[in-house]
């Protein structure tokens, strides 16, 4: 396969604020007004670091205080924000707005798929995307790896080898580390569950997880109800084992909907299984209210029928109280609890773990027959970072930072993206899920945007049933927000010019 | 569940080697006549470590000349044996042989078994040894942890690790880390296997290897030929996977009855693949001669099914040149290759790997959905372990050690079993695969064994079909020879006195 070179995307660096206040104000009023109208223009953008307090005082010759009141100017005006222990940050400005993404029509529930080629679909993707190896990354599902703790992960993982010597050569426990899990079992309370250390299996990352959960419940041909549109990985799962798909409508507000599932129990008495991810769905990024977390968990208990929680991002939501897991509201072992730590801690580390409801013994004896225990030392590193506050300061940041680049990213789709273009904004984490005008192609977009040296997801796999054939799915990317903002920019200027391309033809 | 303690096992600890030997002979005669009585008597057993010439010239107060030719004589009378870079050893003593185990009866074809309940039978045992976690350990499947690389590979990963910060933040290569990958498929070549870095795929261990074979070739309800007797957690990952387990016989010494087979194929249309494991077969301990590999192979391509080769215990076999693999004989992509690096360098590293022959695509495409990529660390570990000799360096002193303890607990088991006992020697590794008299039933054995404080594994979970409930299978244990002498004379006892209740009650 040949390798495409692509022309870089070269940002405009931002120069030096202009300085032209009026004199009769007080100084820290003229600074913060310099500094406003460099944030109003693009020269400083959402997302950047504002100077340091010790820079600014250098820099303009001015006390601490001066400094200090200018930043509160700004600060209350919302166009810079503090971060602990990380200095000021530009923040996005109001008007960056895109109408919100339609609602699904809840009345067509396409027939349940079984094999449709979904993983040639994405394979196709996948070896387009390497053609091009050196293309702007926007269509990844993990936050740029500046974001996550490399330095302390590091560390604590030379201090786990050099206190436990025999981790690489001694075989592990079978379900996983027993302190990881005690951990794993108290923290779980945040999100709601009560389960004890016993109660969990660690896994090879969240999809190992899902395929345990599935296979447990189901047999090849039986049918498993999914949120449209859906994670591609979870449809290749189920084409893997031979299930059957059928889509259930996702609001991009509010996730599954719960009328179209409980309409589809009774026309599918064949459904064996809801595979649900309840908070920050890939790729709609929206999370399911309390309510109906509850009816969905009530319905499925009164169908007999599992229902499988993917909850990956949960820590990611944008939220100052913690979120509740599905399995919060499980009376009976209905709701199988899936999750990892890749998305919020290391994608490098593949540690998921699984509780399996009243299917936990039959879990244990699949994944012990599939994969036995887990490594040790990744589960060693992991028990010692959940241990101190370490964690939680980590997903703090990575919180903050996530939504500044969601900011920028949304203001810069606001102004590039041509009309018809709709959007709703994520509560947290990563994804974008962009509607385009009906006329673009997400597949000709993609194949067109990989030319630019762009790499976004099409819509095409986020569905069995073609169902979504003009969305696209970006996630934030690197945390040069400059590039970032290039980038959307050219996306931009290409889903202008096929939108008017097709209107032209129709005209 | 209440845990028991027992009788810890206490051996005699040999004293100093008696000092009788004629006067008139050389110094070098006399003192090898010294040590060749105190090996004959039990006083320096196999496996021991003879005093390096050092000690031996301090003690005896001779030069290095008269201890080397001391040493020669003994070596000439295959009493010790030299060991690069670790000194002399003792040698097992030839008269410790037992009758060889009874071939297998060919007529006896089973049904294909689906759902025998094998993982009930198997999770009741493990659940037992929990009850006993004291217990002297012949139970097992690896080798004592001592006897891997411990020091090396903790040095290895921190270096790894301060090389490459981002290891376990920055997320793995799909198929598994490429350089990696690049030298498998170049030690491959020692197997007879000619493949590229491409045809390689890692997996979590040998068994996630295997499981994603007989997925890619299976449905559920196909049936699967094993050898019987069999590794029991194959058996389970058919149970697990809704496959039956069609047992072919196998000899103790040249393994799968190929003849067997043959008629197995025909009297079976509904096999869809074979699974061996050619190179010490767990239990048997035996290697399939590369007359019967060639067969075996020949056979399976012409019915047109999968030959899946398990292949982890290779590089234990005692043999001057390395052994082939069965992928060796394969033209037509029939055999898939599956094996890992648990038993040969660490236990606690979960990685192995798979060529899948003509199901290469759908078996990388049933990984990817599985599990995702392996872990970064423990491969980069691994590859620079290969890379260098040490990997070579240490199988060469895994082998020397296990040949030491194979040839010791031939011995001990030859002195204390009963008439009646077969055991036909491993070719290497670590399993001892050992026939009772045919009035022992192995289930209480192993009960009455757990209370003296002693884990082996019962036969009974070597067969769906209740084949070889007099058999147990013991495991070269931890490198305290001298407890493993115990633990064998305890169960020697015991066997013996199970036999004389059975033939009382007979009489």
């Amino acid at each position: 396969m040949q390798a495409h070179t692509v022309k870089p995307l070269e940002p405009l660096k931002p120069g030096k604020p202009p300085n032209d206040a009026p004199a009769d104000e007080p100084l820290y009023r003229q600074l913060a007004a310099q500094y406003r109208r460099a944030i109003r223009h693009g020269v400083l953008r959402p997302g950047e670091r504002m100077p340091s307090m010790r820079a600014f005082m250098q820099r303009h010759g001015v006390s601490l205080a001066t400094a200090t009141e200018s930043y509160r100017v700004l600060e209350r005006e919302a166009l810079i924000e503090a971060h602990p222990r990380s200095g000021y940050f530009v923040r996005a400005l109001k008007s960056a707005a895109l109408p919100a993404a339609s609602e699904p029509d809840l009345a067509s529930l396409p027939g349940a798929a079984q094999f449709v080629g979904i993983h040639s679909t994405i394979s196709a993707i996948v070896s387009q995307l390497q053609r091009y190896p050196e293309a702007f990354n926007l269509g990844g599902a993990t936050a740029s790896s500046d974001l996550y703790p490399t330095d302390a992960l590091q560390k604590a993982a030379l201090r786990a080898l050099r206190r436990r010597p025999t981790l690489l050569t001694a075989a592990g426990a079978e379900q996983g580390d027993p302190a990881l899990r005690g951990i794993i079992a108290r923290r779980a309370l945040d999100a709601g569950i009560q389960i004890g250390a016993d109660d969990i299996i660690m896994t090879h990352g969240g999809i190992e997880a899902v395929n345990l959960a599935l296979r447990a419940v189901t047999q090849p041909g039986d049918t498993v109800a999914v949120e449209s549109p859906c994670f591609f990985g979870l449809l290749q799962a189920l084409e893997s084992l031979g299930l059957r798909a059928l889509e259930i409508p996702a609001s991009p507000s509010t996730g599954l909907a719960i009328e179209a599932l409980d309409f589809a129990l009774h026309t599918h008495p064949d459904i064996k299984a809801v595979v649900v991810v309840p908070n920050l769905q890939n790729p709609l990024g929206c999370v399911m209210p309390d309510s109906h977390k509850a009816r969905l968990v009530e319905l499925c208990a009164r169908a007999g029928i599992a229902l499988i929680e993917d909850d990956p991002y949960r820590e990611l939501v944008d939220s100052a109280k913690p979120l509740r897991s599905l399995k919060a509201w499980d009376t009976d072992g209905t709701v199988i609890h899936c999750t990892s730590f890749n998305k919020t801690l290391a994608p490098g580390m593949r540690v998921g773990w699984i509780h399996g409801g009243r299917w936990h013994p039959r879990i244990g004896m699949l994944k012990f027959a599939q994969s036995r225990h887990n490594e040790q030392l990744s589960q060693v590193v992991l028990a010692e970072f959940l241990e101190t506050n370490a964690y939680e300061r980590h997903l703090r940041r990575l919180r903050e930072r996530l939504r500044l680049q969601r900011e920028r990213m949304a203001a810069a789709l606001a102004a590039s993206f041509p009309e018809g273009t709709r959007f709703t904004p994520p509560a947290g984490g990563i994804f974008f899920w962009v509607e385009l005008p009906r006329t673009v192609s997400s597949a000709a977009f993609f194949d067109a945007a990989l030319k630019e040296g762009i790499r976004v997801m099409p819509g095409t796999v986020f569905s069995n049933a073609g169902r979504f054939d003009h969305f696209i799915r970006l996630s934030c990317p690197s945390t040069d927000l400059d590039l970032a903002d290039e980038a959307l920019r050219r996306l931009g200027r290409l889903a202008t010019a096929m939108a008017a391309r097709a209107s032209a033809r129709a005209a």
